[in-house]
């Protein structure tokens, strides 16, 4: 497989997530700008992810300063904001900001913390996937393929190495549960297409690939037994930011009577905010809908909407499969209990 | 404005669709080959336009034939048979294609009906934009911009001139009246980025560009007074088939309160069908998905599901507009009543 990320001794080692599936390509980053961009153009994507590579783009921006007392603390707390503003929707990537700001006592301390976070991402994802295993078999039986739907990519590039979405589906193929994936390509970008899609056939899990308007179709024609996605930030009261198309796409499910279930690690929740329409919503430029793929596809001068990401609300959500357990309605006592 | 189609006096001249907006190129169509080849790659596309163009298809066909009474009946069932392989949701083609049949009495009668077909498009076409209009104004005060969202291409590029869907926009908008469109790209093959966004810039109608997925997002952020889409078939009970995502949008419209409203000349209700269910709905390349912009945007050899229309209940119609007049639920007796 593919390795999102992994520290080389000298830069973060990112594998270029805007050529996939044509081209593989490992860029190394070594400087705090670097990282910004390639988090801004989704070199690197995935909340999970994005909140490992900021952190080491902190420790890129201080592994120089040297003198603890003066230049680091200020050096650190520029580069910490200066990161802040590559992406605003994921919470992980304040999250892990913020968390080497608060133990940044010097760089090797850094370092050491941001090793640490990619062993805790792949410990949370896997645990993620034993509690969604159990969540899916609780309602499948083992016996038969499980059909699931999923959305653009919360897979092992969208984290270090093991998915939040994709990991129940990851847990059980190795003890020989059946699966049977719908990709949405999601558009405009089509992580679904691009890496979903190409994530699953490498690990031997059977998918279909469909284009995002067609989920009322699928569901039409196909049994399907839950939808399953990842998030970029949960609210207190359990409204999920995601990519776009997220929202759509938890209506139509909720009209066929399908589950939506939402893999997220607790370090995507953000309870200082009450509930989703505070999330901010990152609207990203008009030629990734015009303009997407090598040539215009779209008029001149059309004005576009793009939000990268939806909100889909808590009562949509059939259930948040977290590292800690399986959350249900009501998520406000939900969340309040497993985050302190 | 661009010409759907036009009687050349030697040839039917379409504007090639598969090249807007990038490319204006007209392509004289002279034998049933070439048209059905058009029909199948949507050069011309559109429920009420592939009709015409496959009436025309017929007269090509037949109008060498000069024995009327021996090779003239032959050739004229040959190539009505031939024609209605080209495409089979759209019941527009299969009804141009009968009614030329019928009144199939000489090559010259054949091309008559051909042009009174246009003519009469033109008529049904004006007539759906008068209901459509009244409709709209009557529960959207005229003083404000109406802001509506639609679905592929129901313009005057899938009609002979003036379309469906939009018909209401261009009459309202001859009167003063102020629209705003969201258009739906409308993927695989971008009808709604491609065609719609062109035709309604074209004729001074304010209009954003979204990818199909924001449906939720769109509701969320925007004022919708209503949807309104094209149709291919309408069963005899009121299922409407069109462009694959239209049941999606109409399930988000139903969860936010919206009307969806559906632009259909009577030629294109099916009473043969007793529901949605029962219409073949077409299936298409999975190149459509996986090699769209240019280039490859998804691994090779994955899998596709790619229909190209969906049916949306009958139950999440809010009224069907024919040039007859508005038809609302129960739908059974009220198209029993307007189809004879």
């Amino acid at each position: 497989m593919l390795k999102t990320l992994q520290w080389t001794g000298d830069a973060l080692r990112l594998v270029d997530q805007t050529r996939l599936p044509g081209e593989v390509v490992y860029v190394d980053i070594t400087t705090p700008e670097a990282m910004h961009d390639a988090i801004r153009r989704l070199v690197v994507r995935g909340a999970p992810a994005i909140g490992i590579a900021a952190a080491f783009g902190v420790y890129l921006g201080v592994r120089n300063s040297s003198d603890r007392n003066k230049s680091f603390p200020a050096d650190l707390e520029k580069v910490c904001k200066y990161l802040a503003t590559s992406r605003p929707t994921a919470v992980n990537l304040f999250w892990a900001i913020e968390r080497i700001r608060k133990i940044g006592s010097s760089p090797q301390r850094i370092l050491q913390e941001c090793m640490a976070m990619i062993d805790e991402d792949n410990a949370v994802c896997r645990e993620i996937g034993e509690h969604g295993l159990k969540l899916l078999l609780s309602h499948c039986s083992a016996d038969r393929t499980i059909n699931l739907i999923t959305h653009c990519n919360a897979g092992g590039l969208a984290t270090a190495q093991f998915g939040t979405a994709l990991a129940p589906m990851y847990v059980g193929h190795q003890r020989g549960v059946k699966f049977h994936v719908f990709a949405d390509e999601t558009r405009p970008l089509l992580q679904g297409a691009r890496i979903t899609a190409m994530e699953l056939l490498a690990n031997g899990i059977d998918c279909t690939l469909v284009c995002d308007n067609m989920a009322a179709a699928v569901f039409t024609n196909h049994k399907i037994d839950a939808v399953i996605v990842g998030t970029d930030r949960v609210a207190a009261n359990g409204d999920v930011a995601n990519k776009i198309g997220t929202h759509t796409l938890a209506i139509v499910a909720r009209r066929f009577g399908v589950p939506f279930y939402v893999g997220c690690p607790t370090s995507t929740i953000d309870r200082t905010l009450a509930n989703g329409s505070l999330i901010p919503i990152e609207q990203r430029s008009p030629e990734e809908i015009t303009c997407g793929f090598g040539r215009r596809t779209a008029p001149e001068k059309v004005k576009c909407f793009n939000p990268a990401f939806d909100v889909t609300p808590a009562e949509l959500v059939s259930a948040i499969i977290t590292e800690k357990g399986i959350l249900q309605a009501p998520y406000g006592p939900a969340i309040a209990g497993i985050c302190p």
